[in-house]
């Protein structure tokens, strides 16, 4: 590659680097994750611009450094939750990566499927540590691409998922969600829950809420013991979901704290302390701290999303795509 | 333009829109700070990633918003001080634009001359309000990019200049800036003052430190009356020059503050206090306080660089690249 050039990967050279190679997304998830413990990174704060106080229409830049890679990146992505009535896309954005050696920019991918699968994967490893072995039914809360991408990631972490319940606000995403995924999984028995989320829940050994609506559709009484509840979006449980968790577990507590997730106002209500986080994640990963410890557990997680992990998954694909030949070279 | 598309602009395709047409990098700063002065900006605090601590290699970080153009933008710019012995670019980076009413990217430029320009941009424009308006003759201590850029800007602003002294730490950055300039400008005499600073200053009415050392080269002696300084880099003056000034002036002190030049030097030592900050410069530039009120005053400007400049001239260069058809297409 030549110091006066860069190479552009655009969304769809993106999904075909990855295919269904999902190992590639959950290891460098779960890699960053111990960069991270281990020191080797450096994530400023994630600042966000914030055009529309009623919609939250944003764009947040994530800038951070792998020192291990020699690369340091930043995500710049947008975050627009009414663009879907228009017919856009309600995130988009671009990585973008340099060498720490020279300085000099070395890729530029876009962002969007990316950012996606990278918070699929960070929920596929909340499931490798803190899901029941023989957990085999999933339910969703939520139908949208976040909610597929999860889907995928967990089903290809936890082979044995046998049964998919899906509920959403709208019947019409529901029955998107199967239609398109229910070909690709012969294994797997999907069941429309249309709009009854009770339904979507109570048999589940994973719930996943990935909604963008913020407020508390999920109740307490419908969850299960030995379930793990992955909290995706906003505000999508009532306190007493996570008052009742065995475990809360984060990716990275101090950065969620700053966000407005349920468990944070719960915090800045008083009713959570900073004791009741049990682990960020990487904790576990690294076996400070166990995951699961019993068939009874019913544990939280909660993550956020860290910089750390957009660059190095873009970072191992510019490599997966060097390789390959693929992208296009652009002249500085 | 399509949705699925942002144009590139690669850094000689920026440099043939510009040519010598340095109205629209004045008009930009300007304007920028005008709108920020006005409060139609957002503009999160400038994130620098450092990888080497004696050297300072570092990438920054600078996002901004500008309300009344529709566009969030982030310029993305390494400084490695040490690349020169290596025939590497001292600063290279990427400003990415995007829409504030979708979110989507629209344009992505080679942000290496667009810096350079934007903070001589700065300098003319302190000349602009603060240099007695027959100021005729000017003097530099440092003879690189940043240089010749200042004096390609503070010409445009100040056609009577007729004299231009040049010192530096080599005697070959001082005749490659003279052997590129002087063809150009045949209407002025250039002075090659070697590494004799005293001979470079001593009769210049505007005075330009734009050098990569971090000692105190310029001396209060040598400082006639009636003099504009405009402080460039890091640390480049002794203390005496700031307390001898009539009035300190900044782009924005708030920034400055959080810097590490001269004055912030002497502030952080308590030698200076806040108010001794006479303005920022766009509360002049909109008429809230005088500029130069003196033939006598000397007066000290010292800038910081701001996201909000970046990001108004490099969409000022794309909507000029839209209507000259220039730039290159690509698919998100």
């Amino acid at each position: 590659m030549s110091v006066n050039k860069f190479l552009y990967l655009a969304e769809e050279e993106i999904h075909s680097i990855l295919g269904k190679d999902y190992q590639i997304v959950i290891d460098s998830v779960e890699d960053a994750l111990k960069m991270m413990y281990e020191g080797t990174t450096i994530q400023p704060d994630k600042s966000s611009q914030i055009f529309d106080e009623k919609y939250q229409n944003r764009i947040n830049c994530m800038p951070a450094t792998l020192k291990r890679e020699n690369t340091c990146g930043m995500k710049w992505v947008s975050v627009f939750p009414e663009n879907k009535k228009n017919g856009l896309p309600n995130v988009e954005g671009i990585i973008v990566l340099s060498e720490t050696n020279t300085g000099g920019v070395k890729c530029v991918l876009n962002a969007t499927e990316l950012t996606s699968l990278r918070t699929a994967g960070v929920g596929a490893l909340a499931v490798k540590y803190l899901a029941r072995k023989e957990a085999n039914t999933i339910g969703f809360i939520g139908a949208g691409e976040e909610a597929k991408a999860h889907f995928k990631l967990i089903k290809f972490m936890q082979k044995d998922i046998k049964k998919c319940f899906v509920s959403s606000r709208t019947k019409k995403s529901v029955d998107t969600f199967i239609e398109e995924l229910a070909p690709m999984y012969s294994d797997v028995e999907f069941i429309n829950c249309e709009n009854d989320y009770e339904s979507a829940i109570c048999d589940a050994d994973i719930i996943v809420t990935a909604i963008s609506s913020q407020e508390p559709v999920l109740k307490a009484r419908w969850i299960k013991p030995g379930t793990l509840y992955i909290h995706v979006a906003g505000i999508e449980d009532e306190f007493a979901v996570a008052r009742m968790a065995s475990k809360i577990v984060c990716d990275c507590w101090e950065a969620v704290k700053h966000r407005k997730q349920t468990i944070v106002q719960m915090y800045n209500a008083g009713e959570l302390k900073e004791e009741d986080i049990y682990a960020d994640i990487y904790e576990i990963i690294c076996g400070d701290k166990e995951g699961r410890e019993s068939e009874g557990e019913f544990i939280y997680f909660n993550s956020v999303g860290l910089a750390v992990e957009d660059i190095l998954l873009a970072n191992r694909i510019y490599e997966k795509a060097l390789e390959l030949g693929k992208g296009i070279w652009i002249n500085k």
